[in-house]
C-alpha cells in the first residue's frame, strides 16, 4: 500500500482524524470469530480501519441492520449473460455481489486473447473486483472446431497482471492426467497460482491424478458424495447455482445432514442470465437457500466472502475487519438477505454509467459459415439403432439414447414427431462448412426452430427443429445478424436478439436484451419446450465436449465418456 | 513440478505402474473431511499418489496405526537451541515435526546477510521443509546496539529465493503504525507475501492500524482474550509452547471453554532448547497438551499441519491427500501422539548426519568487547527509588519494579541482598565499551554470577550477579570463548558452554551441550534461581526492548511501555 494512503488510514484507525464514512450500529457478521458483533465500522481511503467508536465526516446509521463483507462469485463466464459486462455487474452487485471471478473462456474460445482483452478493458474500472482466470482449454479438447487456440505462450503476457489470479477451468481432464506437453506448459506457467478444475465423474484413481497437477478447485460437483471425494483430497468445491446447472441443492443436503465442516465450500453462479439475477438473486441466492436448508447463516456467509477470498489468494477481500476492501453490504436480514445498501471501497454503488473502450470491429464481425448445403441435414433413418442425446432438466449432463429415429416413409429420412428434434451445428469461425447432424429427446419443440450462436465452448451455431428449413432458416438470420438467439416458424424469423460482440454479447441495453429474450423463451416453451427447461441455455450446452455423456458437434454426435465419434467422418463405423 | 516426475505419478496414482511406497491399513486423519479413514496410502517420487488399495514395491504394514502429516512448527529461531540446526531439526523431527518456519532473527542481528546465508546453507539438504522469513527488525528498534543493520535493500537478493516465504516478524510495531519509511520499504517489498507480527498488548486501535499493513500472523499471545482480538481482525494465532514462553494452557482454556472455531490457530515453539524438545517434545507437546485440555484431536492435528500451510501459502504440505509431499508420521494413538515413524517425502527419516558446508571463519569471531572499567558497574544506592525489572516465571514479559536499592553501606553503592541481583549488558559487536547496569527481582541468584551471549535482540553479553567481580570474570571468560553460557563463583569459571558460531551457536555434539548445559542450569538452581524459570533462556530476554514492559540494553534501564530510557546517558532525567 502507499504509505500516504497508509498513514491516511493509519492516523484514522487511531482516531487522530476522523474516518471518511462510519457505518454506524451495525450487526457485523465476523468471519474469523464466526460471531455476530455490534459495532460501527470506520472507513477511511475506501478501506475499513477500525470497527469500534469512531467519528466519520460522513455517518450512516444502519439501525441495527447486518453487515457482511461483499459475496464473492467464485466461478462465473461473463459472457454467458449476453449482456455488456458491466451491466451484469451491476446487476449482481445490487444482490450484494461485489467480486467476480471470471473465466474469458467463451470470448476466448470465439477470438482468443483480442477477447480476454476486451472482457479486460471493460471491467478495469467498474465499481467492483473482477478477477481473470485465463482459460486453460481453447479450444476445449482437440474434437472441437472453435475461432482460437490459446497454448501457453499466448498466455504468458497474463501472467504480471494482477487482475489475473491463475489458470481457468482445466476441462480436459484427459490432457493433463496423461501429461499431454502442451497442457503441462500451461500448468507449469501457472506455478504457484491458482488452477482451477472441472471435474465430473472422474474416478478416484483419475481424481487423485488431477489433483496431483495442481488443480485446486472444482464447480462440477452435483453431488454430496462426489463434492465429499474432492474435499477428501483437498479441494474447494464451488456448490453452483446458474441458469441451467442448479447443484446447491443436493450438495447442501449433504452437508446439513452429515453436519460436515464447509470450511472448503465456495458459492458460485458459472453461468447465469440476467433476467435470472433479476428474479431471484445472484449469490445471495445461494447464501438464501443454503441457509433456508439448514446451513448456518456464518457458514454461508463465510462461504460466499471469506473462503473464495482465501481460495483465490485475495488478501484484502472478504471480511468486515480493518485492512480489509471496505466492500460492504447491509442486509435486512440472516434470513432473507435482501440487500439494502451496497459499498465498494467504501463508495454507495448506484447505477451510473460507466463509460467504456469501445469494442474492436474486429470483435464484431465472427460469425463466418461456409456455404449452407440443405443436403448435409439429411439424416438416414433406417431402423438401425442412433446414438440420441437425451436431455436431464436442470442439469447439464445428458444422456445416451440409442433409438430407431422417426423415418418419412417416402424419403427414408429422420422426421421429428414431436418427440425426437433434429439438432445441428454449424462452424462458424473459419466458414469450413462442417455441420454435424443429430436428433435429441426431451426438448420437445414443434413447429419450427431455435438457434443460437452461443454454443459452449467454440461457439458455433447451434440449432434444434422439427423441419430442415426452419433450421437453415434460423442459420441464416443469425448469419445475416452477425450471432444471436432466434426463432424461426414456417420460413419466417419469430424474433432475434442479435448478440453481433463475438457471437456472444449483446451491444443493446439490459431491458431491450430482457424483453427480446423473454419473448423468445416464451414462444419457445409454447412450441414445447418443458417449463422446467431454460431454452437456449440448455440448447447451448449441447455441443460441449467435455460434459457427459453425448454431445453433438459440426464432426458429428459424439460420445464424452467413451472419448469418441459415434457419427461423422471421425467415428469408427460412420 | 516436472513432467516426467508428474507422469510416474500420474500413472502409479491410477495403478498403471506399483507406487514406491505403500502404507497399508493406516487410520488417516483427514484434514479437509474431518474424518478418520481406513486405508493405504500410496506414494511415489517422494509424494502421496493415492488412498485405496494400491500396490507397491515397498509397503509397510502400520497395523491400524494412526498417520498424518508431518507436523509444521509455524514460527521458530533455530539458533534459540544453541546447537546446529541440523541437530535441532533432526531432534524436532524425531517428534513428527518435518517442517519449519524459521526466522533467522538472532543471525542477522550478529551477522546480517551473512547470518542468513549462513543458516539457510545449513538447512538447504535437510531431510525437512526449512522455510524462512526474513528477519524484519534487525536492530529490533533504533535503540539497539547490535552488530548489523538489515534494509531493504540488503532484503531484497532473498525475494527470489523459493524457500524464502516473506517477512520475518515485525516486532517494532510503532514503525510501522507510524508509517516509518524504512519500515515501510521493507513490508513493500515483501507485498503478497506473508508478513508475520509480534504484536504483544496493542491497543484496539494500534492493532488496527498494525493489520492493516498487511501483518497476518502473531505468536506472542499470551491471553484468550487478547488472541481474540487478533482473530477477530483477521489475524492467524501461533499458539506457543516455548522453553521460557508457555501460553498454550491460557489460550487453549479459553477456547475450549468458548468452543471456539480453530481455524485460525496454529503451533509453534518460538525459542525452545533442544533438551526441552528431547524431554516433553516438539510440536507434538503443543498437540498432546492441547488434546489433554479438551480440543478434538483432529482439530488439533489441522493447527498442526494444514492451518500453517496454509498459513504460509505451503500448496503441497499439510495433508495426507494425493499431490502432497509424503511427509508423514505414523502415531501409536491421537492422545498420546507419540511419533512411531517419521516419512520426509516418502523416505524413512533416520539420524543420519549430512554433510553441511563449514562455517565462515568471520562468523567465528564476533565477540569484540571495549575495555573494561569496572567503575561502569557501579550504581548508586541513595534511597531514591530505583526502576528493577521484575522477572515472571514461565513468561517473558517483566513488570516494573520501583524500589530503594540495597546499599553497601561504607559506598553507598548498590549490593545485591539475595532479593535483588545485579544485572548487566556489554556491548560485544564493536567495542565500543558501553555497559548497562541495573536491578533485577526474582531472580534469587546468590554467590557468583551467571552470563550469556545470548540476549535477545541485540546478543550483547548480559549477565547476572550478586557482586561485580564475578559478573567481570563472567564477561572476559564469554571474550575468551567467542560466545557461550557460563557460570562464575568466587573468581572462578565454575564451567562454560561454549558458544563460538556468531556467539550464539555451539560447533560441538548434541551430547556435548547437553551434558554442558545442564550442569550449568544445574549449578544456577543450586545458587537461588527458582525451578520454574529456565536460568539461561530468562536472562537471555532481559535485554529485549520490544516486550513490556522493561529491560535493560548496554544504554541502560528502558521503558517499553513508555518507549524511553529510564537510566543511562539517553533517558530524560539520568
Amino acid at each position: 500500500m502507499e504509505l500516504k494512503k497508509y498513514l491516511g488510514c493509519s492516523r484514522a484507525a487511531r482516531k487522530l482524524q476522523p474516518a471518511d464514512l462510519v457505518l454506524k450500529n451495525a450487526r457485523i457478521v465476523n468471519v474469523f470469530t464466526d460471531r455476530v458483533e455490534e459495532g460501527n465500522v470506520a472507513v477511511t481511503n475506501g478501506m475499513i480501519v477500525g470497527i469500534g467508536d469512531y467519528e466519520g465526516r460522513k455517518v450512516i446509521d444502519l439501525e441495527g441492520k447486518y453487515l457482511t463483507s461483499g459475496f464473492i462469485d467464485a466461478h462465473l463466464h461473463l459472457e454467458s449473460t449476453l449482456v455488456n459486462p458491466q451491466v451484469l455487474i451491476s446487476k449482481a452487485e445490487e444482490h450484494g455481489t461485489t467480486t467476480f471471478i471470471v473465466d474469458p473462456h467463451e470470448v476466448a474460445n470465439v477470438s482468443g486473447t483480442a477477447g480476454i482483452d476486451y472482457l479486460l478493458s471493460q471491467t478495469a474500472n467498474l465499481p467492483a473486483h473482477v478477477y481473470v482466470m485465463i482459460a486453460s482449454c481453447v479450444p476445449s479438447t482437440p474434437i472441437d472446431d472453435n475461432g482460437c487456440t490459446l497454448d501457453a505462450a499466448a498466455m504468458k503476457k497474463y501472467l504480471d497482471n494482477n487482475r489475473v489470479l491463475g489458470l481457468g477451468e482445466v476441462m480436459d481432464c484427459m490432457s493433463v492426467i496423461n501429461g499431454d506437453p502442451s497442457m503441462n506448459e500451461k500448468i507449469e506457467l501457472f506455478d504457484g497460482k491458482v488452477k482451477d478444475g472441472h471435474a465430473p465423474n472422474l474416478s478416484d484413481e483419475e481424481l487423485a491424478a488431477y489433483v496431483m497437477a495442481g488443480v485446486t478447485t472444482d464447480h462440477e460437483g452435483t453431488t454430496y458424495e462426489y463434492v465429499m471425494k474432492e474435499r477428501s483430497m483437498g479441494m474447494t468445491c464451488h456448490i453452483r447455482e446458474g441458469s441451467a446447472a442448479r447443484n446447491l441443492e443436493m450438495i447442501v443436503r449433504g452437508i446439513v445432514e452429515n453436519n460436515t465442516n464447509t470450511e472448503g465450500f465456495c458459492f458460485c453462479t458459472d453461468d447465469k442470465h440476467i433476467e435470472d439475477i433479476n428474479r431471484e438473486g445472484d449469490i445471495d441466492h445461494n447464501v438464501r437457500k443454503a441457509v433456508s436448508m439448514g446451513i448456518s447463516p456464518i457458514a454461508a456467509v463465510k462461504m460466499a466472502t471469506i473462503q473464495p477470498a482465501r481460495c483465490y489468494g485475495l488478501r484484502r477481500t472478504g471480511a468486515v475487519a480493518p485492512g480489509f476492501d471496505a466492500d460492504l453490504v447491509v442486509w435486512d436480514s440472516l434470513k432473507n438477505f435482501n440487500a439494502q445498501m451496497v459499498f465498494f471501497k467504501g463508495q454507495l454503488v448506484t447505477r451510473k454509467y460507466v463509460k467504456m473502450p469501445a469494442c474492436p470491429p474486429q470483435l464484431m464481425d465472427t460469425v463466418h459459415i461456409g456455404p449452407i448445403d440443405p443436403k448435409k441435414l439429411e439424416l438416414r433413418a433406417d431402423g438401425k439403432q442412433f446414438p440420441a442425446i437425451r436431455m436431464i432438466p436442470g442439469q447439464i449432463l445428458t444422456e445416451r439414447a440409442d433409438i430407431g429415429l422417426p423415418a418419412d416413409p417416402q424419403t427414408g429420412l429422420f422426421r421429428p414427431d414431436g418427440k425426437v428434434d433434429k439438432i445441428a451445428v454449424f462452424e462458424r469461425h473459419h466458414a469450413t462448412g462442417k455441420v454435424g447432424v443429430g436428433a435429441v429427446l426431451n426438448f420437445g419443440l414443434q413447429g419450427g426452430a431455435i438457434a443460437s450462436s452461443v454454443s459452449h465452448d467454440s461457439h458455433n451455431i447451434i440449432a434444434i427443429g422439427d423441419n430442415d428449413a426452419d433450421i437453415l432458416a434460423a442459420v441464416r438470420e443469425l448469419q445475416r445478424t452477425h450471432g444471436g438467439y432466434t426463432i424461426v416458424q414456417d420460413g419466417q424469423v419469430y424474433d432475434t436478439l442479435e448478440l453481433p460482440v463475438m457471437g456472444l454479447i449483446s451491444d443493446q441495453s439490459y431491458s431491450y436484451v430482457s424483453k427480446k429474450l423473454k419473448k423468445l423463451i416464451t414462444r419457445a416453451h409454447r412450441m414445447g419446450v418443458p417449463k422446467d427447461m431454460a431454452p437456449f441455455i440448455t440448447l447451448s450446452f449441447m455441443a460441449l465436449p467435455v460434459i457427459p455423456s453425448i454431445r453433438l458437434t459440426p464432426r458429428g454426435v459424439y460420445s464424452v465418456t467413451e472419448s469418441k465419434f459415434l457419427t461423422g467422418p471421425e467415428a469408427e463405423n460412420p
